[in-house]
């Protein structure tokens, strides 16, 4: 791309180093900066300077967090006796969205991956069983996703947790709600053919 | 979406406010970022306030700018007689990536465009016409989108250089290269047919 001007080429190299931004849609935003005000353009650069400043890393489930401690962590409302283990704070994002888990996480930093040399000493899990033998904690819930190296990471975690006194669980697999079961996976649906549940009723 | 921190929330509110850039991606966006060096996130940041401040719009053709006069208009190696009459600065640059103009340029700033209250006071004719009067200047060449926004746009310009003395032309409108007639649209089909021009062998 030819550019007139050296500070526009710097702006949209910039914003095409960002993943999944080209030179076309780095130039769009860039001319759509030039046309914003400048308090405009100084919040937006000033919010990505105070997150790289002052972004920390939750001091006990390792999520990301403003204080030593993240708002779940220090949420006393919370079910302090229950912590879900996930791989990312991603995860953490989905499954507060759902509203349906009331406790606090365990954020692994990624899974096992011998071929990308991420050991079990790479991820946090000193720390999640230091958790874990904590006399208020009751239930361990493993939230990894069902891949070969999820599993292996739910087997080795489950392994290191059971000489301690907690109950460990996993997340419920099977077929989609609203998913036809003829296009389900055939893994997928043998599985919860094998894992079939008590059907109840509700009152 | 549920977040953790209060610095993450306002990256991401930060990226979203950019065009076509939703909350999903937003955090892929802030995630990134979060990864990266501090030196990387102040050289991306830099770059948008050094833009900010610094750009400008070149006083002769209205080309976005580091200096008064931009990288075209003080290139004495350009051919000084013909300028280029585009919309806006983005077609300065499809223009350039062609490699097959090496005159000078005209940034109108947009196209006539009554409904959205955008009269030819608003755009930057009365300093075309200046430069269309120097003596250097012996032609005029329209290359504003054939829309009929861009028709008006075109018809007016070259009604008010009409008293100048210089040659008008607009660029060739036809059936593009590398696409097959039977899908060409009629109207430009038609007008292409209509006019034909005499073929040159190249020898």
């Amino acid at each position: 791309m030819n550019f007139s001007s050296k500070l526009m080429e710097q702006a949209v190299e910039a914003f095409s180093s960002l993943p999944g931004i080209g030179k076309k849609s780095a130039l769009r935003l860039v001319l759509h900066m030039v046309n914003q005000s400048n308090d405009d353009v100084a919040s937006f650069t000033g919010a990505l300077t105070q997150l790289k400043k002052h972004l920390k890393s939750c001091t006990e489930c390792h999520n990301l967090s403003d204080e030593e401690k993240c708002q779940i962590c220090s949420d006393s409302m919370r079910n302090q006796d229950t912590i879900c283990v996930v791989e990312s704070i991603r995860d953490v994002m989905a499954i507060e969205n759902t509203g349906q888990f009331r406790g606090l996480y365990h954020v692994l930093g990624g899974v096992i991956r011998p071929i990308e040399g991420i050991g079990p000493e790479q991820l946090n899990i000193d720390s999640l069983i230091a958790r874990a033998k904590k006399a208020d904690t009751k239930e361990i819930v493993m939230a990894i996703s069902p891949t070969i190296e999820g599993e292996t990471t739910t087997f080795y975690v489950s392994k290191q947790l059971s000489s301690v006194d907690v109950r460990i669980s996993t997340i419920a697999r099977g077929v989609s709600f609203g998913g036809e079961l003829q296009y389900a996976d055939e893994l997928t649906l043998g599985r919860s053919i094998v894992a079939r549940m008590p059907y109840k009723i509700k009152e």
